[in-house]
């Protein structure tokens, strides 16, 4: 694996040589283990002029789940308690001679920044803007691979909990009860609070579960996903409570389910991301439904659960193959609730069967 | 409540005036809660020259647990999706006329900050530095029940696990069956991550849990804290697993037993952080243990886990009456494991009876 790592430096290392830096210091905890392969608390990655090296606050931790560093790194662990590894950074890179620093001014804090200023005031602090959030766009079938496992764990995870009776437990332990059977899959844990809603509150992205208990005649929409190996994958779906759907909840779901395949099938190498979004939104928006959606309707998954690209009206650019975007349109109707359908996919050519679906879990409307 | 939140406001004017600035911007979570009730995510606070705003990206949350806003607060919620409540509320200070806006440079990025620069480019940007987390240290009986609560909750779900079998159990997942029970008494959830360390992973502080097994003859020592209406507690404890300790085990056990109680009864107004943590320190020290301490023996909890002040040797302050802190020291022996005993209390005076102890778990060594 130690090659991913100085291959992914090297590409990083030519975009700051190329913007006139020939030292960059990665703050942001992602960035940091996608470039060293491990980012214990609080650590720094500095690209180096002469050598990289790690800095960490705490050694790194002996756990699989939180990677480990990349053994052609420096490794350097803070001796005082406190001490900030970004400062010792700099230090380093002006003992190295270089006269400039590439910092990531949308992580680092404007105190940060200025204690960097203090400790190594020969030294020009430039933006390394999202350089490196730009090179994680794209994932190598190793990532793939993480995200994969970590869709099977969630689909697993859902599927059992389709088997148990649902009536009268809440929202919160039914998301308790997600995240344990995760972790009794081998996910490192969940990929971000995992959202159960019912009734009402059904339909609502980012949901958190509240003590409200599930009801018959009720839609239950949950969103949950694992994290394996750092990568972070998601699924969404909703279901109905009892034996027969209301007219109303079949004509909601049929509506977002035909959102959410326009938008699955939109996916393909060079579609520009609004395209994406407005196949999804446009199904819903000529329904009526333009006022109750969201601001996107999916977005890029990886090392980070909501990374680039955004899929949404604004959004600009183009999708290239391997790269992992959820489609995850919604409609939730104040006081009624309301469908989500949500999937990971990887944007691939046709030639390679089009786009492939990590969440494999029935999207038909089951009632419970 | 809404009383409490104006007062704190009017504190925090007055501190502002006499330094020079009419406006200020909070973006700090826990500080924003600490003065409007609530912090929907993103939601940035605006201590106005006429008025003061709650600007949120979403609208507030419905659940208890995430509080109100005091709704002597002027709310606006951003029409926009993706626009930064912060350069809204740098634009309302303009329009209020400010001349200057003291901002948390501890908290807000380098990109934020400049973002604010220039959509009010004859505001003065000043440093509000930690004005709101000092505010935050001393709390009232308000608060405190809630810290009360939390503790009451941890120490139930605590010795719920106690009493079921714990051996062939792995470290994950006893941390989750404590995560269920929090939530089950009535916590907003847990208070950080649950530590459960068993065998050599024993007595370090922070251990995130393993797939290791609960083996006889452990020491398993366990961290948990609940969250009650957003202030945060926490309790660590050491047990045997086994009918019989080793002597090592009893040793090691109460010499930490006696840094814990040497620390806790240190504690009193006007007492000197630093004081506290060597009460507990010097006991382990003597005992041969200097090389295997931890940075600090205690902290300060509230709406974060982890804040002002710290009981470690560098410290600078005094306690006060009210403040609530964790006493924790431990020990880990790289290899064989270790003991850490953690409770919150409150500064109280003598003549109120000293130290109020929030976790009452039992402090003896416990054979399970």
């Amino acid at each position: 694996m130690s090659e991913v790592y100085a291959t992914r430096r090297a590409r990083l290392r030519e975009r700051c040589n190329a913007a006139g830096t020939a030292a960059a210091l990665i703050s942001r905890p992602a960035n940091v283990r996608y470039l060293s392969g491990a980012a214990p608390q609080g650590a720094v990655l500095l690209l180096g002029k002469c050598q990289d090296v790690l800095v960490c606050a705490v050694p790194p931790d002996d756990r699989p789940a939180e990677g480990r560093p990349d053994e052609a790194l420096a490794l350097q662990v803070l001796a005082s308690p406190g001490g900030d590894p970004a400062v010792a950074a700099a230090g380093f890179a002006d003992g190295q001679g270089a006269e400039s620093l590439a910092v990531e001014e949308h992580h680092l804090t404007v105190a940060r920044h200025r204690a960097l200023s203090s400790v190594a005031p020969r030294l020009r602090l430039a933006d390394l803007g999202s350089a490196v959030e730009q090179l994680r766009v794209v994932k190598d079938e190793e990532e793939i691979s993480c995200l994969r496992i970590g869709a099977e764990i969630a689909d697993q995870a859902l599927g059992e909990l389709l088997e148990s009776i649902l009536v009268g437990r809440t929202e919160r332990h039914l998301a308790l009860e997600l995240e344990r059977r995760l972790v009794d899959h081998g996910a490192d844990g969940p990929a971000f609070p995992t959202s159960v809603a019912t009734g009402p509150h059904s339909g609502r992205r980012g949901h958190r579960p509240t003590d409200r208990r599930v009801e018959e005649g009720d839609f239950l929409s949950v969103c949950l996903g694992a994290t394996y190996r750092g990568y972070r994958c998601e699924i969404g779906r909703t279901f109905v409570i009892g034996t027969s759907p209301a007219d109303w909840q079949i004509e909601l779901y049929d509506l977002v389910f035909a959102a959410q395949r326009a938008g699955r099938e939109s996916l393909a190498p060079g579609a520009a991301y609004r395209d994406v979004d407005r196949a999804a939104r446009q199904v819903l928006d000529s329904a009526g439904y333009a006022e109750a959606l969201p601001p996107l309707t999916g977005h890029g998954v990886g090392l980070e659960n909501d990374e680039d690209p955004q899929l949404a009206p604004a959004a600009m650019g183009k999708l290239d193959a391997c790269v992992p975007v959820t489609v995850e349109p919604g409609v939730h109707l104040p006081g009624r609730g309301g469908v989500r359908i949500d999937d990971t996919l990887v944007v691939r050519p046709e030639a390679d069967g089009g786009p492939e679906l990590l969440t494999i879990t029935t999207k038909e409307l089951l009632a419970l």
